[in-house]
């Protein structure tokens, strides 16, 4: 599953990692309301697969904050009202089923490597209310030592330096994310990407250079991914992919506009890298159950390989 | 081997892993002049270890610019004089051996976690003539796709926008690099390095300017590192090493420094992670070697054990 400031969605994967059913529930707040709606979602999985809750094999959860998988716990989700929850042993308990956590952008990164057949190494730039990345390298979740790899909206890189809730000044995230959206375009109202782009087609001069900011940070983070990594892609996904193909082909435009100035970043063939995530792909649950499924030693299938078979009664993992 | 601009630095290492002896030659220029240097350091430690070319097991080689691993070939090695050069056939014609190839870097990074008995996740940030890293995860080079992983010198990231030989504008190797030393510090003459910290010593305010702003180019390196991929340790080695404490200490401070505005920066404790490779350690040299012999899968020793047996006679690679 995956836990996000509005909603839990989650998914029941079969032993081949196929999807046999989904479902969707608002999120509620703090550590007792985001227990409860996993421990929902996990039994209205098992009555759309018909089965009990003890048939699952294992649960996946991905989470935003920082996720200490060692002692299973989630500090800071802040939008989930969360501090501090031992997530791992609470739903265990609840649920009765081993149980592992994940951050919630290296999830979607498993998930997305694995729903678009993508090998080698994958880079997952999540273009949400915070700028994200998450890693994997031939099939295996990429973490660092801390669980923080791919912090990257917390680099300032922005001369316009506009403050960022983590302290510093210019960050990627005050550029290229929904909340350096709304902030450099107040007028936007509940959807400020639309509100924005009917702004721009209208010829409002302020409204191009707010959208072509924004753009240019999202090519920035592509840049730096590639810089850093050296991904054979960079799958683009989060809820700045609503401003749809203009985004991606004006990110892309910038890309090839860098590219003419610099023979170096040329060779590095930045834009055929880039790809966009398909919508409603639920792949950061996808994913989630695929990390937890590939670390236990038990599991029918590894995150690397996707497809296995249990000896056991053909299992499904929520 | 360590193929560098200016000289060309070898090491034979038993099969455990460690030092049995080690030699240096000024580095010839262009494919033939590398490939001569390359044979004689080579028989340079047939003859220091009393052996014949052949006991040698395999050599390993790290050289500058893009190393092509597949094809065994090394493009755009400027500073040898070398636009392209098919190093791994035509090395292996000349010494009888098998060779293999890595960007000097990240043999670097190998070397640096195996002489420093670092695990986890190391980033290796060479402040050389330009700025580069290399990583190693769990005991393995981590290469990306392309094999440019590491390549944040050609990241943009400075206000002050200088222009970088790369096309781009204001380049972290415009800020922190030695070469970034000799535009900002041109008095400096053969050792930029000693006489601006003189000048820095002396009072004088240009020279304070400069030196601050290769400290704060260093320390915003590191943080990217930790952000982008979250490494247990930042080796930071290559020649501007000569500024020494003063160097390490500034960094040390400037980040210690964001991490006070920052809870964020603050909750990554960026300072322990740094660590200085100490001089002359032939990191580069023993990671070639031990990479190369990762890989061979008749190797007595892989880089990530780094100790190991061989059926035969103890056996030297170089």
């Amino acid at each position: 599953m995956d836990i996000g400031g509005s909603k839990t969605e989650a998914v029941a994967l079969d032993d081949t990692g196929a999807i046999v059913a989904s479902t969707r529930l608002p999120s509620a707040q703090g550590p007792a309301g985001v227990l409860r709606t996993a421990e929902q979602v996990v039994e209205d999985l098992a009555r759309r697969t018909d089965r009990g809750v003890d048939e699952f094999v294992s649960v996946g959860v991905g989470i935003p904050g920082q996720v200490d998988r060692d002692r299973g716990e989630v500090r800071g989700a802040y939008n989930l009202g969360i501090d501090l929850l031992p997530l791992r042993e609470r739903l265990r308990e609840r649920t009765g089923l081993p149980v592992g956590i994940e951050n919630d952008v290296t999830a979607a990164a498993v998930g997305a490597a694995h729903l678009m057949g993508l090998s080698g190494t994958v880079a997952y730039l999540n273009l949400g209310t915070g700028l994200a990345a998450g890693y994997v390298v031939d099939g295996r979740p990429l973490r660092g030592a801390h669980g923080v790899a791919g912090e990257i909206g917390h680099l300032p890189v922005d001369p316009l330096a506009r403050p960022c809730p983590c302290g510093q000044l210019g960050c990627l995230e005050t550029v290229a994310s929904g909340s350096a959206l709304r902030s450099s375009w107040p007028a936007g109202g509940a959807h400020p990407g639309h509100t924005l782009l009917a702004a721009v087609d209208s010829g409002d001069e302020e409204a191009r250079a707010a959208f072509d900011h924004l753009v240019r940070g999202a090519a920035a983070s592509v840049r730096l991914l590639v810089l850093a990594l050296d991904p054979d892609t960079v799958v683009i996904g989060g809820g700045l992919r609503l401003l749809g193909p203009r985004l991606f082909d004006g990110l892309r435009a910038t890309l090839d506009r860098w590219s003419t100035d610099s023979p170096f970043l040329a060779r590095l063939e930045l834009s055929p890298r880039v790809q966009v995530l398909p919508e409603d792909s639920s792949a950061a649950a996808v994913g989630a159950a695929l990390a937890v499924a590939g670390d236990d030693p038990a599991g029918a299938f590894g995150a690397s390989s996707g497809v296995g078979r249990s000896a056991k009664r053909p299992a499904c993992r929520a």
